[in-house]
């Protein structure tokens, strides 16, 4: 793991800038309104029909919180990974019953738990507005006047799209703003767990092995769209193939890649490196520190903690090995005065991973750009996105006070030991007060736990809002004029500059290669083809698939000692399993973080196995796909039908899911 | 694999310099006259005592093609890797049976099977000898005539010792000169075959896994030691563990590594990586297109062709992984001019992997040198070393024509390439025919084959091989004179004035360490320790040990192709075997080529492992020990009962080693 995706800091989200030219024969991410058919044709042999593409478009499905997955029964049946689940999981678990440490089995739909706030997507729709998006621009316009101008053009389209079809609708920008394009997406807000295995088995080989492979997990999940209390009727749906994909074949995914850097100029990669890269992992260690001390407190507290814990080591070992893979012989110098400036802006947070904080900020700016025209507000709170967000606001998943305080100690002591005591954000949030003390007095006194209580805010109005005296409210409002400035500011002196020259670089680029080329992800919906294929490693070769054998070998190998220890189901049941069977398997497919749960897919269409992780090479697949050794890692689809019959007594779901 | 020794051309055989000054925790390769008990003492809290040291060097084997062993039963049982034994096992064989492929088992005494030309050797004593070597080199003398008095005080040594001991007596150099020592072997030249599995079982993963870990190979081979015609009773052997070591373990290996360059200087490593690892890599790489080409003419012709193809390939992974682990940014010069030379002078020869011309060229040096004083022979020809030569000179091991041809075309079709048609020596040996037509008269023509003439060239003497119109003795002696010019111009230029220097460094050494140092490797029975342990590797950690489980994991992975296949024994009997049992393990230990068949031994000294291979981490052992992650990879105790009582109902012999 993890292809989940990570959150980037608006900072970071650099426009790319236009450097490469050639594609790798199996690598791209292609848009579904632009599909790679020469390629395929050419290496494979294989023209998908239009139908082919409709139906694969139409199965796939995205997780709004970070990841893919696809549609595998009739019956609004969705597949995803574990640790795609993982946040929902541990929702619905509490300190009586674990989910997450347990696993889950819905014996029937009534026993089927419904998920607190996830939506799923599915693209129903494409539609280019280039034109409309920059014809807004007018000579003579400023940078800042242009980005303004395409902003509110896109809120316009989304509006009167949303309005008119009731579809979720999207203005995406792709190629750097060389094109824009509307998607529609049909939106599932009543989704229910109907199976995940233990985090143990899922997640076999735990941080060690995350990211790397040969691989032995059952990294999946299942659960069901509901559509006016009754499960969904999906008519597109992936059939299951349970023989899944020979060494040698073609396999296509389809998921969402949530972002890529490929077009950097030497320039920005260096920044990325000298800068960005080391900020950030030395930031997010400090966060992990944090955590895992929470975590010690206890059982229930480690329960908390856990789903953040693994997304911060993820993201530690992913960065680090995107880090690792820039050439360090490249560059020399060291720019420690802008590194020093980008920590301090960085500090200046009291949100990071606290949900009460992200909640009292969202309302806080949620009050202020609801009065403003739609054209004018922040990203975020645009009339088209405001379903989403009151999902989201309105959430009834639970909150840990204790976590909390915990999370907002460590992120306010941060800002202080990154600023200092004269900082002015920090003389602000703290008001000459201990971290600790603030991070108390204002979660325990706090009553946006209740999801009633941020409903009242919401709809009283600013009004409301300036007289609440909830103190994590006040802290929000005493922080809300930093982010402000910090947003003007990025807007202004890079967001503005980098888009308009990036689209001036993507138009020149247009004028070359047309779309013969693939836009960097965006956390929409793409095409990925590869071959199923081992690669060469630390001087031999990495088969292109594992089996059952290989778990268990690798947990005797280490004693059986955590993270390679077995649930006691599989030592039970060892004799049962036909061990030869494939448990994991790799192809050279272009996909990152946010492809997690994605289907594999074969010629015929059919699901033969579920992406959740790239391999250690793949690590710099942000800036490039190498196609010697990038891996994609996916579970087998004859190894979740052998899990789900032999070791978790759960026939009917696998019948349902081989269509008899 | 394979930590077999390769021989290295006597060019290569550069002398140490001193560079380095600190030794890594469990790095060294000791000396039995000074082991390392303070680093024992220190980190593990083991001191063994003398009668320990002893016993376990009486029980150490050094199996003179270039690997170890030990003995492991009081009646004369030896253990070492299949691949030590591979060249016995191909001898033994012919195109009606094939113990290579098929492996062997001799159920009793009467059907152990007598190699052909197998010594063992054990290491009865050891006695210092250095102010005698030394104290023959006076003031004013050159290098040249130090040198050749100190070869010559050597020989006479080495014969006094024969004569009034009757055991083989070699006087070794150890630290570059800085010490001498006459170290007494008991020899054992009636070795019988008991015991080897087929070589697939011993090699599985073949090329692609040799050097490498995770490993799954039952790499080892029994053969037993005689004595007047019956089993020798050794006294001193290794008593069976079956259970193994732990990890974490300390573990120990009393073994013959074959040579190490640690104290290399830059200018050294400098000329290693510029000249003599691509040229060597490249003329490997020429003869073994020339085997293969071969092998593929036929099964019986793949067969006399395998260990030599083993050997080649084994040698060039090595080189290649050495080559690798020179830091390439160190250096940017080109000696081409000299790299030139060098290839020439390498090309210069008849016998690169030819037996026949091999023979040929012994006996026509053998004639001339044994009319001089012994102290003034060329090294293997002294007295002392007569027995050992004309064990091989007049073995019965099978020599195949055909082969030979092939590899004797091969040899003078690269001196045609490599120096052009007006080269003084290609003129001598070719006379203006082809490679090929020469290698076929004079294969063809000659009766060398047969040991009998052999005897009789030497028995002969000068004047008898004057006369000889044996074309492969008429083609030794049209280049005799060009390697005996290039032997003189090697000692004059280089080995007197390295020797000399290296002892100079040495003794300087020596005044700041002492012994608190190793001696570089020099095929000499050597102690080395370390933990049970895996190590980081491509993101993730390799474990200290793998289990049968693996095997199969491992064949299924890449279904069931070769080098990846399973005889059919291990098939069948799958469900007989106890799949967790430990397969290999890996441990810290500081090994190289030479060492192959080693064993592993615990603090009680008893048998827990072999050694059979280093991971490729540890390639660059060559000129340094990285303890993080240099390992030495074994066969488990345990995994060679398992597979001779569940695999291939060799009980009696399971018993025969646990000692009931």
């Amino acid at each position: 793991m993890k292809m989940r995706r990570s959150s980037f800091p608006v900072l970071l989200l650099l426009i790319a800038f236009a450097s490469s030219t050639g594609v790798a024969a199996d690598e791209g991410m292609w848009t579904f309104d632009n599909p790679p058919l020469k390629q395929l044709k050419d290496r494979y042999g294989f023209t998908p029909a239009q139908q082919w593409l409709d139906h694969v478009r139409l199965s796939s499905v995205r997780f709004n919180d970070g990841g893919s997955g696809s549609f595998v029964s009739p019956n609004g049946l969705a597949i995803t990974n574990h640790h795609v689940a993982f946040g929902q999981l541990q929702k619905l678990s509490n300190a009586q019953k674990d989910y997450v440490r347990d696993g889950f089995y819905a014996r029937t739909q009534a026993e089927e738990l419904k998920c607190t706030d996830l939506e799923l997507d599915v693209l129903m729709s494409m539609e280019n507005v280039t034109a409309r998006v920059q014809g807004v621009v007018k000579p003579g316009m400023t940078e800042k006047q242009a980005l303004d101008a395409r902003k509110g053009e896109r809120a316009r389209i989304e509006k009167e799209s949303l309005v008119s079809t009731h579809l979720r609708s999207d203005v995406v920008s792709l190629y750097a703003g060389g094109e824009y394009w509307l998607y529609r997406y049909k939106k599932y807000t009543d989704v229910r767990l109907v199976f995940a295995p233990e985090q143990q088995t899922a997640f076999f080989g735990g941080d060690p092995d995350n990211f790397t492979y040969p691989r032995y997990d059952l990294d999946f999940a299942l659960l069901r769209a509901y559509e006016n209390g009754r499960p969904a009727a999906t008519k597109d749906y992936l059939r299951w193939n349970a023989k899944g994909a020979a060494d040698g074949e073609l396999v296509l995914v389809s998921g969402h890649p949530g972002g890529t850097e490929r077009e950097l100029t030497l320039a920005q990669l260096e920044t990325q490196r000298d800068l960005i890269y080391p900020e950030r992992l030395a930031r997010n260690k400090r966060q992990l520190q944090a955590v895992r001390a929470y975590a010690a407190r206890g059982p229930e507290q480690a329960r908390q903690a856990a789903d953040m814990i693994f997304g911060l080591e993820n993201t530690i070992k992913a960065f680090t090995g995107e880090y690792n893979g820039m050439d360090k012989n490249l560059f020399d110098k060291k720019r420690t005065e802008e590194a020093d400036l980008r920590a301090k802006v960085a500090s200046r947070s009291i949100s990071s991973g606290s949900e009460l904080a992200g909640l009292a900020r969202q309302i806080v700016v949620y009050v202020a750009e609801i009065k403003k025209p739609d054209a004018e507000r922040l990203d975020g709170y645009h009339d088209s996105q405001l379903d989403e967000l009151k999902f989201y606001l309105f959430s009834p998943a639970p909150i840990y006070p204790e976590f909390e305080e915990a999370l907002l100690t460590q992120s306010l002591q941060d800002s202080l030991d990154q600023l200092g005591t004269n900082d002015s954000f920090v003389m602000a949030v703290l008001d000459g007060r201990q971290p600790a003390e603030v991070a108390a007095q204002t979660v325990r006194g706090t009553k946006l736990k209740d999801p009633a209580f941020r409903k009242s805010l919401v709809e009283g109005g600013a009004a409301a809002l300036a007289a609440s005296t909830d103190p994590m409210i006040v802290l929000a409002r005493k922080a809300d004029p930093y982010f402000r400035d910090l947003r003007k500011d990025y807007e202004e002196s890079v967001e503005s500059v980098l888009t308009s020259a990036g689209e001036k670089i993507a138009k020149a680029r247009f004028a070359i290669f047309g779309k013969s080329i693939y836009p960097d992800a965006t956390f929409t919906l793409r095409l990925t083809y590869g071959t199923v294929q081992g690669y060469p490693m630390n001087g031999t070769k990495a088969p292109s698939k594992t089996t059952f054998y290989g778990l268990y070998d690798r947990a005797a190998s280490f004693d059986f000692k955590p993270p390679f220890n077995l649930m006691p189901r599989f030592i039970e049941r060892k004799d049962k399993i036909d061990l030869p069977t494939p448990l994991n398997f790799v192809a050279s497919l272009d996909i990152i973080g946010g492809n997690s749960g994605s289907p594999v897919i074969n010629r015929n269409g059919e699901f033969v196995g579920i992406i959740f992780d790239g391999n250690i090479e793949s690590l710099t697949g942000n800036f490039e796909y190498i196609e010697e050794t990038n891996r994609a890692v996916a579970v087998h689809s004859a190894a979740i039908i052998e899990a789900l019959r032999k070791v978790y007594d759960a026939a009917p779901l696998a019948d349902e899911l081989i269509g008899h």
